[in-house]
């Protein structure tokens, strides 16, 4: 279809609607408009049309423009509590330094539209595009009141300093790839220090194309708080009852939190057999042994679940050799790593004074040892006050676990 | 300087040596190697010609080629033990598949170089233009033993995807612009979120351009494992003791490490006059009282402290409504809150498991919260094993008290 039959189409131009849902009242808490033209052959998506950068800008304008006056339209026969997301192209909005946008919104101020319940979205690859040569305006168009969502994150990377430096209300991040994907592991590394920075900075993330079960758990696993997706609901010529999703999310998250308290207890069952297995073997211990004595002694005792152990004082300064496991299973010490100091390991001193406080032994998170590149976990335990015993448990182990991965 | 007259004094350059710290054995890990011309008026920086991409590709190649050969020669005499780090345009790279680099560190490999020694850093601006095109290339040189290293990252983004999927073996973050920077805390979020995908995929963090106590001793508190920097030790023509600067990393750790620590017993010291108070509330809660009773008695009693109580069960949906502190410091009830579900929220899980085992309550980390735009942390503690209650502190708070931010 040429685009200038779209613009002469113009009023078979109408907004479609496709809810967003918030996971803490399992209701729709918004929508995102989009563009359809209406045929004789059904409605059709327009999504080619704003997104196809060689159409003259004036085309593009005219008919965001005109969607938006629909879609405000239809949204103040409401009681207006659902939140609007407008796409907008960043190149667009600096050109114009943002005045048809935000004349629009005016306009409909005065007869009562809350700018809170807008939310301007912008692709994450256009606003890096401009943002540094373009901070003011960035700036100055999120004093008006209403909010800022960027799009797309990750789709071409994501741009941790952009996203600190632009704070944007909300990040939506797509899932819809994850349909074909080799490394899911690696995606969701990302996503949780993406999910980690947003809790930082105040954001909230948004996963959309969410078609599937899988889809929704994993939106749910990592900090996203709003979801979009046809698994849920597909875009719709009018707004929906905002608790037609209630009853399956609710399930839904009955099944992830059971799932995700099961993992948790594994761990725990984990945790205790070593804390029990440790305090058997420290009782084997005789003050005249040397560390590397003991360790020797704690990977005789802890031979299935370990492949690395050695000792450290509260301040990080490792006390006793490596020991660890040789590829055909023999514990081997290894001198080198005594008196390295581990203190500027993420999580090293909190976990130390953890261990103080509580008294027992913790089990880390999933990550990747450096040394074999593979995905462990490192079991953690206070034999005194000032002497802690590191348990580095292989992937292997996990593996064959439930719930430890 | 023209470049034309770099190269017609080709045998003038010579190779610098900036020593990279290793914090494990606060021991030099190993050397950037950078160009320098010698002239009359001392050595000069060639970095400028290295990055000036409108210099002839084949001048540049030759240049680097002779920089790394005169620095192999040298390195040759050494024991080896130090990694060298090798700066390279990634389209230089590409241009030839890597064949000059790959040949040169070969001629040197029959003579007994460990290529596990070397490491190729690419700019982590140059690498995002190419890898996506690219990808094969990036995984084939990867599999010849060397290390990669991603340098600059953070300069112009973080490229989060990128990084997980190339995966390289040392990412270098550039600290030296913070100087003058206005928002230490947003670099901040940027930079942990940035040690946790390094954690994940088993990455080490270089932090360069150090040349403050403060930025060494951010770097430290970020997950930094190499340090690079004129506080440290400035490019030198030869290299250097290994324990050259061992002493005053040393005494620098000293106090990064009592200094963490106090700010943890800080943490642990509200944590438990809150644990206190908060047992001391309970007793005079009646069988018979309203969660909104319960939580309107802690805000009289937590008044100091908090800004926003309120209680969940052990699947995270909200049993009472919010009590919130007004502009004239009184306390409201807000039922909006009720039968919310906040289990997706990072960490809550973790958290509710946690304090089910353990019986006690916890201080958050400093994050952002959504509502009020100001970083904040949360108190929670568990009434009973199904029951409870999260008590937000304002930043107003925790700026007041020492060790809390």
């Amino acid at each position: 279809m040429d685009p200038l039959d779209v613009m002469m189409s113009k009023e078979h131009v109408i907004p479609y609607y496709q809810p967003i849902f918030s996971a803490d009242k399992q209701l729709v808490v918004g929508y995102e408009v989009l563009g359809r033209l209406h045929t004789e052959e059904g409605d059709k998506s327009l999504d080619w049309f704003f997104q196809d950068k060689n159409i003259p800008d004036e085309y593009r304008l005219e008919l965001d423009d005109h969607i938006q006056k629909l879609a405000l339209d239809e949204y103040m026969q409401t009681d207006q509590s659902a939140i609007l997301f407008f796409n907008y192209d960043a190149s667009l909005l600096i050109r114009d330094n943002g005045e048809t946008f935000i004349k629009r919104l005016e306009s409909y101020q005065s007869k009562g539209l809350n700018l809170g319940h807008i939310v301007l979205e912008l692709k994450e690859e256009d606003v890096a595009d401009y943002f540094y040569e373009n901070k003011h305006f960035f700036y100055y168009i999120q004093s008006f009141g209403f909010r800022l969502a960027l799009d797309d994150v990750g789709h071409n990377g994501s741009n941790l300093d952009l996203i600190a430096m632009l704070k944007p209300n909300i990040i939506k991040v797509d899932v819809a790839f994850m349909e074909d994907e080799e490394f899911p592991h690696l995606y969701s590394d990302v996503h949780q220090s993406l999910s980690m920075l947003s809790r930082k900075i105040g954001a909230t993330l948004l996963f959309e194309g969410i078609s599937t079960f899988n889809q929704l758990n994993y939106s749910w696993r990592n900090g996203g708080r709003y979801y979009q997706g046809s698994y849920l609901r597909s875009p719709h010529r009018f707004f929906v009852e905002s608790d037609c999703c209630r009853k399956k999310m609710q399930k839904e998250f009955q099944h992830f939190i059971v799932y995700e308290r099961k993992k948790m207890e594994s761990q725990f069952t984990l945790t205790n057999e070593l804390t029990t297995q440790l305090k058997q073997t420290m009782k084997t211990i005789s003050p005249d042994d040397t560390f590397d004595e003991m360790i020797r002694k704690v990977a005789t005792d802890c031979d299935r679940y370990a492949f690395r152990i050695y000792v450290c004082d509260a301040e990080g300064f490792q006390q006793s050799s490596n020991a660890e496991k040789s590829q055909d299973n023999k514990w081997v010490l290894i001198e080198e790593g005594r008196f390295k100091n581990w203190s500027w390991r993420p999580y090293f001193l909190e976990n130390i004074v953890r261990m103080n406080i509580e008294k027992r032994g913790f089990l880390s998170d999933l990550y990747t040892d450096i040394e074999r590149d593979e995905r462990i976990r490192t079991y953690s335990y206070p034999i005194t006050d000032n002497l802690f015993l590191f348990l580095d448990i292989p992937y292997n182990y996990l593996f064959e676990q439930e719930g430890l991965l």
